[in-house]
């Protein structure tokens, strides 16, 4: 492209401003990407160590790289436990989205449940960073934030499905809901063998149905 | 009792042995209490500065004594968050004891949630050490044995009590109704200004319903 030999004026113009961005494209998803890969890499020094051995160090050492390039990314430690948080919020709740249509409501909280490797791995920086906010106001507001969007994203999902109607509202139900996932969640990852995971979908499936969601796939559309 | 002159000497040797009991009666009830009182200032300390900051120097700071005091009491870190977990535990579950036979299965269980000052540092520090128990074999261990009691003591108190029987067991009873409390906890400690007290007691006084508990104290006996 550079190799371009008189070209009209107006097209040179075009061109050079194709360059720019060609050129700033892939910049700009080498940027997120290395801060989602840093971002996965306190996720396992938090599930390792937990998150009083979470520091920029060892993060940047999980990472292979040196601290420098974390800061480069990330201010302050704080900064990447928010982002950190969340991609996990991102992530689970995307998962679900996807589950909702495929199998119900109970597929989809099980999407937020440590079932499996991941969730387990999820969960537990969920865990240590909602009790790390406690004493961290600031934290606090970040994790807040974000938890509640997710929240809002995830509740039409649900209202919609209910087979009673009670009279509460959207919020209310949802609080409901994820109150009781969030208990579950909790339960399981402090005694796993208590709660393996069929036992896990066991205390969901039965919350779903008491709370009026249908436990069955939804019917598929004809 | 030491300026005793010329006694018999069986009486001697009594009043040697009750002696020794009255020297040594405070000396146990001061270890405990002592115990007990770092252990309360282990809470604040978690409260006030996360998990991450309570270290020995600190807490034994916050008890008005040096660290090699604490360590006279506690072997080391493990021990004392062991012991400060344990006493959560106790405290709450004897708060449920008296406030199940006046309030019924609400009362009791509200016991467990942040509802007021001294109920928000149980349940901080609960969450604190729960989550910090997931990176540490050791201390988890210690955690669910703790928990497990705990659970084992409180769960003919709701057994008892429910209205329509389900045919699932005390122990699938008690996890389900435990996972409720948790969440709620859970969520109200990270969000307090969406689940106020009279918010969480709606939240619990639901689920105690739908779990078919009464939500109603029991009728006094006559």
């Amino acid at each position: 492209m550079r190799t371009l030999v008189r070209p009209p004026s107006f097209t040179q113009r075009k061109l050079y401003i194709t360059c720019v961005i060609l050129q700033a494209v892939p910049k700009v998803v080498d940027h997120d990407e290395r801060r989602e890969r840093i971002a996965e890499a306190a996720w396992r020094v938090i599930e390792r160590e937990g998150i009083e051995g979470a520091n920029l160090r060892r993060i940047a050492r999980e990472t292979g790289h040196t601290t420098g390039v974390v800061t480069h990314y990330f201010r302050d430690k704080r900064e990447l436990m928010g982002f950190a948080f969340g991609l996990v919020v991102d992530r689970s709740t995307s998962r679900m989205d996807g589950a909702a249509a495929e199998s119900g409501a109970t597929g989809a909280l099980a999407q937020l449940l440590p079932l499996d490797e991941e969730r387990r791995r999820e969960t537990t920086v969920w865990l240590a960073l909602m009790s790390a906010s406690l004493a961290d106001p600031e934290l606090a507001a970040e994790l807040r934030q974000r938890y509640r969007l997710a929240r809002e994203a995830i509740v039409p999902m649900f209202w919609a499905a209910r087979k009673k109607r009670r009279g509460d509202t959207p919020e209310d139900f949802a609080d409901e809901l994820l109150s009781v996932v969030d208990g579950i969640t909790v339960d399981a990852l402090t005694d796993p063998e208590r709660f393996p995971p069929d036992k896990q979908l066991v205390l969901l499936r039965r919350a779903v149905a008491r709370l009026g969601l249908s436990v069955e796939p939804p019917a598929a559309s004809t």
